[in-house]
């Protein structure tokens, strides 16, 4: 935790790798963190990045990573919760574990699902993103977890085995789902509460009492990563340069708007790469 | 020349290729116009375009022009002398061929050496870019030719070969140059003359009489290419859109500005691409 790094890349779809495959290439210390799955690999076919005529995503996918391995890319999977800012640093709090870089670069793709009604009221009274983070909270305590990340069903099999009572709310039930957890079909709409969460409602009418929601989506949303950072209508605000409002703070791909296409984010990775490259640099003359 | 093209793309480096692979992907009738050569292929080895790792220039440059082919892309090769605008539509003077299109998408690279003194003022009234296109006016007269251009030899020989006395400015004499082309060492700093060209100036002070300079770079000048197209510091000015001041005219790559890389511009030429599409498609509807 002591050691700080040049740049956190947050996000490891084709702008993130982009980004972090530059940054090495300028020599920085770096750190991608990425969620386990990503969109890309769904493709069936893509044929408008230049250089491979039809292949699936999955195929484009590895080779892009194939990339990242071959220039030694450090990259840890799993959930960033939080960013702190700090006067000339930032924490990235990634599953509790706390990093520390000069810079950040967000290539956050894009949450396609909204919010539910209240979720960022209750964040952190009740309402968390991260099961193995926070979930030691409500030992022995209710909770509904819902979501569509690749994850959730360890993350609600993780809840159950610590004495938590289970409400899986969903519109498919796994397969591997714990017969012990109460599958619910539904979507959650709004949450209720007053100084912490008390219950959901569902599209259904149906309410259920709970002490802890765990909302586990396939992208992070930058709504509640850092404060102050400027969003409009779900895109994060850049400048041609790619930095946010937010000194040594950059964003690239998806994240910062359409046209949602491999070859604008593996660009805007570039991009923003080279320009928090200068921003590093500029620090250390200070 | 009657038929109207949805587009011409000029210039056939990374950016061109992009714009290109995504207007036929949406189905649009183009032309992609390029000179013969691209600096790309200079490159000894790239390691920054995500998918590819330690790859030469040309090997890269190989496995894009194979992703155009394989989508079909119609590319002329050879220099475009002109654009000119009328109401709803452009006429591009291709080597004196005249293509009529619906939008254009510059993606000239960048022209590194700086215009000749009054080279924009003797335009057409002694300058030229194109001896093939222009020699048959100098017939029998006196020329100089100075460029880096690939094909510079050809012309070169092709204005001997029609009885003009040809001066070769340059610092290196080329092995297959006519042996009646008198070789010039050295730079054309400055051109004179009156209502037409005069005199050439070179660096080494050497002063020389002529009726007709051609100028052939490996680059074309977005300055001379079209009447009005606003551009700052030999840099199109564009948009995040990619527009430029001219309504149905899109830039990508190198020639909207910095940083001069791969990744910028097969994302830049998506971007053009996409608005240039939807500029079409509006068209369509009036």
């Amino acid at each position: 935790m002591d050691k700080l790094l040049d740049c956190v890349v947050i996000g490891g779809g084709p702008a993130g790798l982009s980004a972090s495959i530059n940054l090495v290439n300028r020599n920085k210390d770096i750190l991608l963190l990425s969620l386990s799955t990503n969109y890309l690999k769904k493709a069936q076919r893509v044929d408008n990045y230049l250089g491979f005529y039809n292949i699936s995503g999955t195929d484009l996918m590895n080779k892009f990573l194939e990339h990242a391995e071959k220039m030694n890319v450090n990259i840890k999977y799993g959930r960033v919760l939080n960013i702190y800012k700090f006067e000339d640093y930032f924490m990235v709090n990634f599953q509790n574990e706390i990093i520390k870089t000069k810079s950040i670069i967000l290539a956050l793709g894009i949450v396609k699902n909204v919010l539910i009604e209240n979720e960022d009221t209750f964040l952190g009274k009740g309402v968390s993103y991260c099961a193995t983070c926070d979930g030691m909270l409500y030992k022995n305590k209710t909770v509904a977890i819902t979501g569509n990340s690749s994850d959730i069903v360890n993350e609600a099999n993780f809840l159950k085995s610590i004495g938590c009572k289970v409400y899986f709310v969903s519109t498919i039930k796994p397969d591997d789902l714990d017969q012990n957890i109460e599958f619910v079909n539904g979507v959650i709409k709004k949450i209720n509460g007053n100084l912490k969460i008390e219950n959901i409602v569902l599209n259904t009418g149906k309410v259920i009492d709970i002490d802890g929601l765990f909302i586990l989506r396939n992208a992070i949303s930058a709504n509640t990563l850092l404060k102050d950072l400027k969003i409009e209508n779900g895109i994060i605000d850049t400048n041609r340069n790619l930095e946010t409002n937010i000194k040594g703070v950059y964003a690239c791909g998806d994240c910062t708007g359409e046209p949602f296409q491999i070859s604008k984010a593996v660009g805007e990775g570039l991009i923003s790469a080279l320009n928090c490259v200068k921003y590093i640099d500029n620090l250390k003359e200070v």
